[in-house]
C-alpha cells in the first residue's frame, strides 16, 4: 500500500489522517487476542442499532462457504501466483515492462480459469530510479582523506540532482516545527534531514498505523516544506521498523528539490555528527521521469447467475515498488483475489451476483488505476454491492477493516463465524476507506472491506529491497485466501445486498 | 572476529573446526539460564582434579575488584570510544586511512590515561572493494527486455571480474559433495552458488557457533573448490541470520576466480529459478589488492609494581570490515580493553603485574597483527601470565570462554563471583583459542580467555553494513567493560600467576 500524493502540506496532513485511518485500526485490534480474554470484543461492538443478530445463513450458502474455506486452507494456488509475480517477473513499478508482463500474466491466468477478462486502460506515470549514492565529505573527527558512505534511496517523484551530485551542509531537524523555527536563514542552501523515528515499540505492540502515520508525514511532505525554506535537498529517516541499514522508498510530494530516505542508522550517524559540528554531504540521486505509459487494470468477471449487474469486487494491486520484488506489497493481495475466482470455479460454485477480480495498476505512484476505474464505471457504481481489497501484506488475517453501515455488521459477523476456525473473525469499522484502491468506491457509498492482517512486522519490509517471497508464510497466505473467498462469495450470495 | 585464511580445503576444514571451537561453546552455554534451573552448572563443571575451591580473594583485592566492577557499570568511557571509532572515524579495513587514524586515536587516548604506548609494526594487506553488482539476464518466466537485480558483496581476497563483468550460467549446489557429484563437466565455465543456509533456529536457540560454522565453511573454501572444477566464479549464500536482503562479507581463500556472497533472499530467488530452467547471471566484482601497507598494533602498558615483567593482556581488534562501521566487530572489544586501563587509573589502583592493553590490527584479513606480536615477543611469551580478548560483539556477557589448565578454574570461578551480580559468572573451557588474536599465545601455552557474549543475534549484523553503533546497548557494553576490567586486574594481582 501507499498514499496517493496530496498537493499541499495541509492537504497532505488531512489526507494522511484519512489514508492511515484504516491502518490505525490495528491499534486496539492487534492487542485483541489478549484484551479479549478480559473484555470479549468490546472494541468491536457494533453500534446499538445493529446489535440484533442477523438470521442464520441459508444451509446451502453455509455449506458452500465452508467448502471454500477448507479448500483455500489446503490450496497453494495463491502462493504459486505470488511466486510467479515476485520471482519470475520481479519488481513491477508502474510503467515498467515487468508491470506490463504482470498484466498479461494475470489476465491469462484468469482467462484460463474461465473468467471474462478485460484490460481497462490506465495511463500511468513512469518514474525510473537512477544512481543513488551519498557520502559525508566533512564531519567532526574525520580521518584525513576519507569520506563516509551514507546508505539512501530516492523517493518516488524525486527531482534529480545534477549527474555529478550536489554538496551542502546538513541541517538535522526532528519536526516541521523545528525546521520552521530555524527559518529560511538557516535552512536555505542546506540539505534538511528530517530525523523522525518510526516507533518500533508502537509497531511491535500493534499500534502499527500510529507508528507509520507519525513518520510518513515527513516522507510525504518534508521535501516540499524544506524547499519552501530554500533547502537544496531533503532527506528523511526511513519509515520502517527494522535495523538492518535498509532504506525504505515511497511517495513524496513533488517539491522541485531532490528527496531521499536514508536508513535509520545513517540518520543516527548524521544526527550524532551534526550535534558535534559541521557536516557536509555529497548526494547523487539521478532518477528520471519518462512520459506516461499505457497500462491496465485487469478486470475479470465471474458472472452472477441471478443479478449479473450487481458486482462484488475482490482485489489487490499489481504494481509494486522497484527495490524489492513486491511479494507482500502487493502480489499477495492480487493472488488471494485470483484464488477467489479459482476456488469458486474449482468447486463448481455459481455466485448469484457477479464476482469481479481486479488487479489494480498504479497503487504506489498515485492511484491512477482506481481513478480510471471509478471514471469508467461511474454509471454502475450503484450496482457495486461491495468491494474488498488486501493490501496490508500476507500475514495472519485477524478479520476485516470495514467502511460499512452499522446495519451491515450483524451480517458480516455472521459470515465471519466461518472464519473463526483460524481466527479471522474480528471486524472493525472505519470512516476512511479500508484500502487505497477501493477509496473512490468507499467515497461513493459502496460498502468496502480490507483484510486486516497482523501488521506488526509489515513496515519492517514495506517499500524495501527485502519485500521478497520468503516474507510470506504459505499457511498465512492460505488464511488470507480463505478470508477473501468466503467474504467475497458470501457478499455475492446473501439474499439481500449488504445494507448501505 | 573472522577466520584466518587456510591454504587448502583440507586445511580449511581442520582450521575451521579449530577456529570455531570457541564459538561453538555457545551451544550449551546460551541455553544455560534455563538449563541451569534443573542441572546447575553441569555443562561447566570443572575437571575432577580441580573441584576443590580456591582460597578466598585477599580482602584488599576483593575490594579493588568490586570497585572496578561498580565503576565500570556506571561509566560511559567505553561507549564514547566505540562511538568515536565507529562514527567519527568510520569503517577501518586494514590498510585504510581510517585504520591508520584509529591507531593514532587509540594510542593518543591511552597516552592521555598515562599508559606507556608503543606502536608495533605490522605490514598488512590492502584490499579495496570495487563495484559489486549482479543481474539475472536469463531465467524462466523473464519479462521481455528485463533483468533482475541480485544483491551481493565481494568476499575479501576476491579475484576481480573484468571491469565489464562476466556472464555465465549458474549451478546451484547445497554442499561440496553435491558439487563434486556434478563434476567438472557440469561445473566448468559456470558460476557456482553454494546455497547453504545459516540456521536461524540454531542461532536463536544459542547454537550460534554451529550455525556459523556449518555455513562459513563454504564462504571460506567454496571458491577454491569451485575453481578446481573449472567454475568461472563462486557465490555463497550470506552467512548470517537476518532476512533483510543484507549481504555478509568475510574472508575467502584465494581461488583465482571471483568470489562473492549474495543475500539469503537472492540465493532463494536464484535457486527457485534454476530449479525451473536455465539461469544466467552477469556479475561485476572489481575489487583490487594494493601493495602491503605499514600499520600497527597499539600496545599500551600499565607497568606492574611487583612483577613488571609479567604481562596480562586485555584486548580487542581495531580493524573492521568496510561495509559497516565495525561497532560490534570490534570497536567494542578495543573499547572495553581501553576502559580497563582507564578505570585502573581513575581509581588510582596499581596492578602488581603489567596490564597490557592491545588494539590488534588485521584480525579480519589474515591476522598479521597477532603474528607480528607473537614474533616480536617470542622471547617473553613465558612471562605472559594471561591474555583476554573480546571479539564476539557487545551484548550481555555470560562469562568467559577459557583455554586454561583445569587447575586454573577454581581461581577463575572465585574471581567471577564478583561478576555474578550481572550474570557474567559462567566459564567454559575449550581446547581452541577463545579469540583469534590471542591464538598464537594460546598455542604457546598462555592461559587465554574470551568474553562470552550472548551471541544469538551477533551473526545477524556481523560483516554487514548494519554493524553500526545503534547495535550496542550501553548497559551491556558497561557489563563487558566490567568483566574485562575485573578479570584483567585480578589476573594481574593474584598471589600467584594462573596455573598453566
Amino acid at each position: 500500500m501507499n498514499a496517493p500524493q496530496p498537493k499541499t502540506r495541509g492537504d497532505f496532513l488531512i489526507h494522511m489522517s484519512r489514508q492511515i485511518g484504516f491502518l490505525m485500526l490495528g491499534i486496539l485490534i492487534f492487542a485483541e487476542p489478549i484484551a479479549a480474554q478480559q473484555q470479549p470484543e468490546t472494541p468491536f461492538e457494533p453500534e446499538p442499532s445493529a446489535k440484533q443478530a442477523a438470521p442464520p445463513l441459508a444451509p446451502r450458502l453455509l455449506q458452500e462457504l465452508t467448502a471454500l474455506r477448507d479448500a483455500a486452507l489446503a490450496d497453494d494456488y495463491a502462493y504459486r501466483q505470488v511466486a510467479h509475480l515476485s520471482e519470475n517477473i520481479g519488481p513491477r513499478p508502474t510503467g515498467s515492462p515487468q508491470a506490463g508482463a504482470a498484466v498479461e500474466y494475470v489476465a491469462d491466468e484468469l482467462r484460463k480459469l474461465g473468467l471474462a477478462v478485460r484490460l481497462e486502460e490506465v495511463r500511468v506515470p513512469h518514474w525510473i530510479r537512477g544512481v543513488e549514492t551519498a557520502e559525508l565529505v566533512e564531519y567532526p573527527g574525520q580521518a584525513p582523506g576519507t569520506t563516509q558512505k551514507i546508505v539512501l534511496t530516492a523517493l518516488g517523484g524525486n527531482t534529480p540532482t545534477p549527474a555529478e551530485g550536489l554538496t551542502a551542509e546538513v541541517v538535522v531537524v526532528n519536526s516541521f516545527d523545528q525546521m520552521e523555527a530555524l527559518g529560511r536563514q538557516r535552512v536555505a542552501g542546506k540539505i534538511v534531514l528530517f530525523n523522525v523515528a518510526f516507533d518500533r515499540q508502537k509497531a511491535a505492540n500493534g499500534f502499527t498505523g500510529d507508528a507509520y502515520g507519525e513518520a510518513v508525514a515527513y516522507r510525504g511532505s518534508g521535501a516540499k516544506a524544506a524547499a519552501e525554506l530554500g533547502a537544496v535537498a531533503s532527506l528523511v529517516r526511513s519509515v520502517g521498523g527494522a535495523d538492518y541499514r535498509l532504506p525504505h522508498t515511497g511517495g513524496s510530494t513533488a517539491a522541485g528539490i531532490p528527496a531521499g530516505a536514508v536508513t535509520s542508522e545513517d540518520a543516527d550517524l548524521i544526527a550524532h555528527l551534526a550535534a558535534q559540528g559541521k557536516v557536509r554531504l555529497h548526494v547523487t540521486l539521478t532518477s528520471q521521469t519518462g512520459p506516461d505509459v499505457l497500462s491496465y487494470n485487469v478486470v475479470a468477471d465471474l458472472k452472477g447467475s441471478e443479478h449479473p449487474e450487481q458486482v462484488v469486487i475482490v482485489s489487490g494491486h499489481l504494481d509494486s515498488w522497484d527495490l524489492g520484488t513486491g511479494a507482500i506489497d502487493d502480489a499477495a493481495g492480487v493472488a488471494v483475489a485470483m484464488e477467489t475466482g479459482q476456488l469458486i470455479k474449482h468447486l463448481h460454485l455459481s455466485p448469484k451476483r457477479t464476482i469481479r477480480v481486479i488487479a489494480w495498476m498504479d497503487e504506489e505512484k498515485g492511484g491512477r488505476g482506481h481513478d480510471a476505474y471509478a471514471k469508467a464505471h461511474e454509471a454502475e457504481i450503484a450496482n457495486h454491492v461491495a468491494a474488498i481489497e488486501s493490501d496490508l501484506g500476507a500475514a495472519h488475517p485477524l478479520g476485516f477493516n470495514a467502511k460499512v453501515s452499522p446495519n451491515a455488521l450483524p451480517v458480516l459477523k455472521r459470515v465471519q463465524e466461518i472464519l473463526r476456525t483460524f481466527g479471522a473473525n474480528l471486524i472493525k469499522t472505519t470512516n476512511s476507506s479500508p484500502g487505497a484502491d477501493i477509496a473512490p468506491l468507499a467515497k461513493a457509498g459502496v460498502p468496502t472491506l480490507g483484510i486486516m492482517q497482523d501488521g506488526r512486522t509489515y513496515f519492517n519490509y514495506h517499500h524495501t529491497a527485502a519485500d521478497t517471497l520468503d516474507k510470506i508464510v504459505p499457511q498465512e497466505l492460505r488464511e488470507n485466501a480463505a478470508a477473501m473467498a468466503v467474504m467475497g462469495y458470501a457478499l455475492a450470495n446473501l439474499p439481500e445486498p449488504l445494507p448501505r
